[in-house]
């Protein structure tokens, strides 16, 4: 697949990152995943603005975010991908220097790659559901940057899929907060709550448009955070994220959620999601 | 510099990092650093066995550690450091593959780097001392794992450095635990007192050498771990680490610790250390 890296298009397998990218020793970067419908991005403004702010956040300095937008769909086009669904990863990291833990003085250049590959099929994950987990939360506490370090959700999905499990939700003090990359729905008395934004969680763009869909179909919802023993009662469960699209939970740490299967709310969401990706 | 890369020395240049190395992608690495003083690696069994330990607790499949001292001390003589001070950079990641949170399955190669550098040096901190400002803790909750995740140090340490200070201390519900690369000791009537090992501390190499001195000499000292405000009122204040090695901090938040000068205890403290380290 053709990539972007630091200006130029390029064979993904000439990319080289060096050794002192901060990206590499630190963590030090944000990224973003778009997905495109049939050669269209989705959301790709509100994922810019976000990836903006996430630059913003940790002050990584790059100015070139409407350039990104603009090689992300020539990639698209590039890579024969027009007519097909793919996912765009856009990483930004804050450049290469000398190991050290504060910033590049005098600054340097932020590193900047944008990958693609096609996108994997979701229909089975949208049609039957998938199970989670509940996990404690251990990552750091700004989990609203979309930034790389992202062990803790690595350790965490992992021991998701090594129980059969397609995502780990974390557990703040009790608090449902979210998957390790997807937004947590639950609906109550078929309300839907969500946790509310701010440092716990990513503003998710998926979730952003739920909430969209539910405004516009009618479907009541809160962003109100509920507790780990409140989720275990929920009606319905859905994770959301750029990849999963809407994906219902149908087990939670092994037991049934609701009928255990995918819930009229869920399919009421699933339907709108649709039409508004393909339209 | 010749630098060491999954098995082979060669030129740092020549080091080329994937685009899809998990440590570049989901900081999913562990590292080390040791310091060598005059040609000879202080300490390496210990660091090894904690990167031993890194490994284990984040599951990153790698045997061969053993190999990686022996090519450390390789490297200082094939760059002609024998009989100078020079840091030697241990970084591995659990190793190449296509983006996806899960573990790579099947399982790829850890990916191994040893970067070398001369010692910056540290007299000029260790005799006059440094600044430290104290930051709320938000980092993740296995602070014990030396993982390359570093961007909540980074921004920390960054804020200090704008401050004019060279440490933030970071504070967890009220509690000091350690800096954003060093372990905190403070004196309180003549008495050490240090964060206990757990989650929240790196088991510091050098916080252990200071430790076992403090045995050996005689100086009174308990992990416990005490609050912000206690900081505020202790005589002396040091920090520890393979860089920092024992460094007084001599202003914390701007206000003089103690005298404002290096104290008594830490005195006796970096007499000691530089015996060990030179012996």
């Amino acid at each position: 697949m053709i990539a972007y890296f630091n200006g130029s298009f390029l064979q993904k397998e000439d990319i080289h990152i060096s050794p002192d990218d901060r990206g590499f020793l630190f963590s030090d970067g944000v990224y973003e995943v778009v997905r495109a419908y049939g050669g269209k991005p989705f959301k790709m403004a509100e994922h810019m603005d976000r990836l903006a702010r996430s630059l913003r956040e940790t002050r990584i300095d790059f100015s070139g975010i409407a350039d990104l937008a603009v090689a992300g769909a020539k990639l698209i086009a590039m890579n024969g991908l027009t007519t097909t669904d793919s996912i765009l990863y856009f990483q930004i990291t804050r450049g290469v220097a000398p190991r050290k833990h504060t910033f590049p003085d005098p600054p340097v250049s932020a590193t900047v790659m944008i990958l693609i590959s096609p996108a994997p099929s979701s229909v089975e994950m949208r049609e039957k559901g998938v199970g989670a987990i509940m996990v404690p939360e251990f990552r750091w506490s700004r989990c609203d940057i979309k930034a790389i370090g992202l062990m803790g959700s690595v350790l965490a999905v992992q021991q998701a899929k090594e129980k059969g499990a397609e995502e780990a939700i974390f557990v703040r003090d009790g608090v449902v907060t979210e998957g390790t990359h997807t937004n947590v729905l639950a609906v109550f008395n078929g309300h839907i709550l969500t946790h509310p934004l701010g440092h716990f969680i990513l503003p998710g763009v998926t979730r952003g448009v739920v909430l969209d869909i539910c405004r516009k179909i009618g479907i009541a919802y809160k962003e109100k955070s509920f507790r780990a023993e409140e989720l275990n009662r929920a009606s319905e469960i859905v994770i959301t994220g750029t990849n999963k699209e809407i994906t219902p939970v149908v087990r939670l740490d092994g037991r049934s959620v609701g009928s255990g299967a995918p819930g009229p709310v869920t399919r009421r969401l699933q339907e709108a999601y649709s039409e508004l990706v393909r339209g």
